[in-house]
């Protein structure tokens, strides 16, 4: 498994000067393009690592699966009243869908829906972010995890769309909390900081049927299953398809260059890399899952 | 097994008199709604089977698995270039995004998509309903299965919408056979007539990574792979992702009231059941798959 | 014309009973929707009314006319490189077109475009809502017009949708002020109290092809035109086609239930009746303008 | 006036090299991008021309303002059961709107809509272009008005996009004859060969009240106003706000490169310029009304 990480670093360090990394906000316009970092929990707690795997980077959209199971855990199966499970098949910050079905976002992954979900874990907690946060810390046992202050005011300072998005939620009665305090705590939790290793050990216990770390159920299995399902269907923006093509697993990407993948019952894999391409993924990133995954032979297909 | 599926045919009864059957045709609007019937082909080649199992019914759409497969077979990959692999977000006979994408249907599983591939299996091998029949009638072991006369007519006679989306795939130059012989050729695989039996082991290659019935490779592990995964993320309209949420299976429906799901490495499963749900699939169908993998605890994720 | 005006208040009764009072907010919900109001102001200065002429309503949207008007007579023709001149097509409401054009809104009689406008208006005065509260007690005559404070307060408090589409305006750099500044100036605006016979006086210089109450251009003829063409085109939200063939006047409608429509060169007419249809437009009022048009003859077609 | 129109032929001379002409069928991309034509026929009978105005071009599109005006003189309103008269606010050839309004095309003026009027006049004549041609023959006075054969062949070689909208309708219950032949008969009204002498004499009536040339009715007053209504609205494709800014008059434009345009109770006027602009009217064409408009101050508005 090392000598297999080691190689995948090797090869898609051409990549990394590829796409584009974001820069609607300065501060993740900063990062070198040449990083590239991958790391592989299994589900019985060995860890591999490659790269700059204990590099923090901004978690950004990846942050949408765990506000997600978090609702889950606390509220079963009442947050799909509010946001559909389906593709979106658009631009992944679009708002021609969200006016179509009057309100109700087309999944939990687009900003539309995770800030439907946020505004429910609001709700549920008192602070979504801090929430996420703890729970971050928990699973990947790191208590340093925590949100980068500078990214998240320069996500407000450029928030006009989220803010769109946030006051049509709103004008549609599908907000609970007010549009300002669905919007700190939002953009607090996509300011999360974390590694390779810290994503990996914390999505583990969607590898491990909803087991957390501590051996305890955080997630049913069934809730598991279906958080994989969301994830696989629609957490690459409107490149879903492409990615269970190449990929074959469930998986969830950030702006940041991070994406999270699970083999279900085995481990779970993270990989980073600023470059983005036209949909918004990790080009080195996708491409070193797909290695990965063609060298293992895992996949869910 | 025998037992699990005896009991899902009790349970999903009452179901069959909800939804509606398909009758767009008139010879779909005559089959009763009560029908119901379930199939599970093992990959090592055991068969279980209850209710209606074993009587014959128009595969309709399902029919664009085994053509989808086929053309791979035949081409690997260059179909990809006239059709993409995302879910669609609209409804299945949509033509909003055929214009948007210019004549590139979203994936092969939308009616767009799945006249593309037709036209080029009808490049490729001069008739592709009977090519699609051979390869139907090989991996089933049932040399009777045939397409049905009266309901490829009827498919014609009430044709418009497909006629006018094969005329703007060919205005946007994405056809190479006429329009009169794609429509011909499509009416005539969606007229396809098979019972639950036959299509679980037609389908029983994508269980076992492309190997067919006689034991050779159909299909590479990584086309099986791939197929699978069009299916998950596009198999059942736009309804895609609340299959994946609920059965958690790669699957593919019809009007006719079929469903063939794929347990990889395992099992293919199909159910029958006529009367359908608001989005175009089985509604006793999707119930039974559920209570299945729920019972079974066989899920991709 | 007094009689005229008379047996067209008669026969426009029944008619408001019929569709609904806007009651988005709830102070125009209060009305009653049996007001009905008409007059006509000549080219030379006569008066003609009939029913409730001379009461106050809420002009909401015919604010858009002024407000258009106010720019292009500071800036002849800059306000058209933010935003376009066409019908939308789209309910009048819709952000669809606004992101499918990138920030451009499709004319400025939407809600969109008239932010546009209002922002415009706010750079170039100081205070949008000021400027045309000045502009319509000089043309009116009447220095009692004024802006409905608790009304405005109102559209604050139910302007979700519009905060929404200011802050998407924002996120394409078509804002040059803040997004707070310009929704007060806006629902400022749209809070102008007036009666049938003010709005008749005030928006007599588009009959009179930009010629002020005072004697002097407020409008060349050739701006005076163009505002009259925008209004023809896009003055009645999705049903300007409708407007154009049932009553062939440039007009411009507000959920207030007033219309103001211009014979050029001849006379401005404006009707009242709260009571709306489909469309968003007085249905007493566009009815009365239809009997108008074909009793007198006068029709720019 | 003569001087008039001869200045203008000078001044639109160097616009005749911008823009492209229409190449979708051969024929028509075989014309000189130099020609350019004016005629002005006045109400009393009186005509003008200058530059290319008495050679015939490919009408093209301005045929449905001749087949809405047929339907409406047999059978008043009824058409208005099978097409709206609302600007599109989409590119002219889309079939978007179609399908959001279950086969109720958006104008008589666009393709779809043309189709349907088509197909209402094959039903009421027994043969619509050669009824067509009779109007035109009519009220231009010249009998060697006639279908040019090459390009109705033409249109029909290249003429999927519009079987596509042809079969669309159908599919929605919205052809009363068979799509081949309403598809032959709309290819033939479009091919159509007439001079700007003859198509602004053929469109006086609408000038004149509805009053044709023989001095009968051929429209009653309050259609030919409706007519002149649709035609501002939705003469010009999706730049119908545009031409109306500029032109301030109703128009119908065609790709052929010709337009139309009404002075009601004063004249029409018609121009012929092969290069179009990006919305497919006339550049020149577009120029030189906008030139006569502004010399002669004859405007609606």
């Amino acid at each position: 498994m090392q000598g297999i990480l080691d190689e995948i670093v090797g090869h898609v360090a051409p990549l990394c000067r590829q796409g584009e990394v974001a820069s609607y906000i300065p501060s993740l316009g900063e990062v070198s393009p040449d990083k590239f970092g991958i790391c592989v929990a299994m589900a019985d707690g060995e860890i591999y690592g490659a790269g700059d795997w204990q590099e923090p980077f901004s978690i950004q959209s990846i942050s949408k699966v765990f506000s997600l199971a978090l609702v889950m855990s606390y509220d079963y199966d009442s947050i799909w009243r509010r946001v559909f499970r389906e593709p979106s098949g658009t631009p992944f910050n679009s708002m021609i869908q969200l006016e179509a079905d009057r309100g109700i976002p087309r999944n939990p992954f687009i900003n539309a829906g995770a800030l439907v979900v946020t505004d429910r874990l609001l709700t549920l907690t008192g602070d979504a972010s801090v929430s996420i946060r703890g729970l971050l810390r928990l699973e990947s046992g790191n208590p340093s995890v925590d949100i980068d202050a500078v990214v998240a005011a320069s996500e407000a300072d450029h928030g006009h769309r989220n803010a769109s998005m946030a006051h049509l939620l709103a004008s549609y009665g599908n907000l609970e909390n007010s549009v300002d305090d669905v919007l700190a705590s939002y953009f607090r939790q996509c300011a999360l900081s974390m590694s390779c290793e810290d994503l990996a050990k914390a999505s583990l216990f969607l590898a491990r049927h909803g087991v957390a770390a501590g051996g305890t159920p955080f997630l049913s299995r069934n809730q598991s299953k279906r958080v994989n399902a969301v994830m696989l269907t629609c957490g690459t923006y409107d490149a879903a398809g492409e990615f269970a093509y190449r990929v074959g697993l469930p998986g969830k990407s950030g702006v940041g260059g991070g994406i999270v993948a699970i083999v279900p019952g085995r481990c779970s894999i993270t990989v980073w890399g600023p470059s983005l391409g036209p949909n918004g993924n990790s080009m080195a990133g996708i491409a070193a899952l797909d290695e990965f995954t063609a060298r293992t032979g895992w996949s869910i297909f």
